[in-house]
Order: structure tokens, then C-alpha cells, then sequence
């Protein structure tokens, strides 16, 4: 990290890519080597990778929390790297300063149903960083993430 | 890793985005307060995270890379998963794996320009995955890399 100020800095906490199909997208990942995490289910599957999160999430619903539903094949869609932050205000923070840096904000910062705080930007290619702040989900002193 | 055969088990080392302009998304991460890592150049951008490299390579040259050329803006082109590791021939028995899995080998284990040994799978999706064996990239125990 550069600065003080509320940034990028930190862990990538999860790596989301958006499927077409989740149960066969979730049967590949098993036959190369990973186990899907207790808290997966029927929406989304999520794999620990030693404190980052490897998540499938059916790509229109990935787009509709992106808040860029509709946007067909956009590089918004079919992933997003989320950072997750130890503070509720620094979501807003850092979504102000992508819009400042030249991104767009698809998203304000706004709770999703599983609870905490979170919003997205669209870096200068559109693609999708998500930034939560979620209590549910324990941060260690590195930015790593645990479900 | 739910078993001992070559797979996915172990950390994403590089998450790359192939962007239109290296310029602008260098400076748009800059601002965003993420420093570029010295062996940065003008082919390509790396920031270190914490023992994952978050890289921003040009689009067109990832795709050469990837071994899928000329095909446009899908989503293995657009960005990529890199898992470093530490046996030359764990290479070629996870693209292996993944053939036998359901996915397609886009780029067969071949030496890069850069060094060492790299192939590249693409899952159902298309979701592009490259696995490298490097050796001027260190590994830590858990997998996590520096540059």
C-alpha cells in the first residue's frame, strides 16, 4: 500500500467468477482438486484457498449485485475481485476515490441480503471490484479472509 | 486440497486483468494507492498483495499468451488465474487433469520467453487458468509468491 488513505491495498478477498452453469462449473473445480466450503449451496460455491475466497456465482446474478445487470459478456460480468475491509466507512471511502481515480460506480454502497455493507466500481476496462465490509466474514491482521 | 494429485488446491498466485490501455490502468491503480513492484515495465504491471501478484497485462498480448489469439472479448482473454508451482511437472499433469475434467487445454506446457514452464487451460466457461512453473519466482510454504 502507498498511502494512508483507504485504498486497494490489502488482500484480494474473494475471486468471483460468474458461470453459466453452477452445478458443472462446481463438478470441475471438485475434479481439479477443490473442496467446496460448508457454506456453499444451491446459489453460489465457495472454495478457502488459504484465506482467499475462489466463489462460482451464476453469471446474470453476479451482474445484478455488480449492478450492471444486462450488460451481456461485459469482462464486469463474468468476474470480480472483491477486497474485503475492516471498516463499515471504508467501503464508501474507497468508492469515492475509484470515481475520483476515473472509474464508475455501478453500485453504492448498500447492503446485499447477506448482511453487511457493500458496492462496486468499474475500473477503466469494466471490470468489476467489489468492496464489502461484512461481519460475518473474520479478517486476519493480513487481509486474509475466513469463512 | 481435497486429494494428493496435481490440482487447483493451493493459492491463485497472479490474478491478471488484459487491459486496452496499460497506461491508463496503471495510473488508475496508482490512484487507487496500489504501487507497482519494481520489475514492472512497459509490457506488463505487477502489484505485490501479500504474496499474490495482481498484474495488468495488455489484452491481445494475454491472449497470444493464453493460446487463444484473435478471440476477441471472451472471458478468457479478459483476465486470467495463475497458480504457481513448485514442480516442473505438475505442469502438464493438472493441464492433464483438467482435459479430463471437462476443460480444454488452450496453450500446452511450453517455456515462455520469461522462463521456466507454463500452460494454459480454459474451464467450462471459457475462464482462462494458467499453471506455472517458475523459478525465479519464490513459493512460500502456503503457496504464496514474491517476486
Amino acid at each position: 500500500m502507498t498511502d494512508r488513505e483507504p485504498g486497494l491495498g490489502s488482500a484480494i478477498s474473494f475471486v468471483t467468477l460468474g458461470v453459466t452453469d453452477l452445478a458443472r462449473s462446481r463438478a470441475f473445480y471438485a475434479a481439479m482438486g477443490l473442496e467446496a466450503h460448508p457454506r456453499s449451496n444451491e446459489h453460489v460455491v465457495f472454495h478457502d484457498l488459504g484465506g482467499q475466497i475462489f466463489a462460482l456465482f451464476p453469471r446474470a446474478a453476479l451482474a445484478e449485485d455488480a449492478g450492471v445487470p444486462g450488460s451481456g459478456v461485459d469482462a464486469g460480468l463474468t468476474a470480480s475481485l472483491s477486497v474485503n475491509v475492516s471498516e463499515e466507512s471504508e467501503v464508501e471511502a474507497i468508492l469515492q476515490r475509484a470515481e475520483r481515480a476515473g472509474g464508475r460506480i455501478t453500485r453504492p454502497a448498500s447492503p446485499p441480503p447477506w448482511g453487511g455493507v457493500r458496492g462496486y466500481f468499474a475500473d477503466p476496462d469494466g471490470f468489476a471490484w467489489e468492496i464489502a465490509w461484512n461481519p460475518s466474514v473474520a479478517l486476519d491482521g493480513d487481509g486474509r479472509v475466513r469463512l
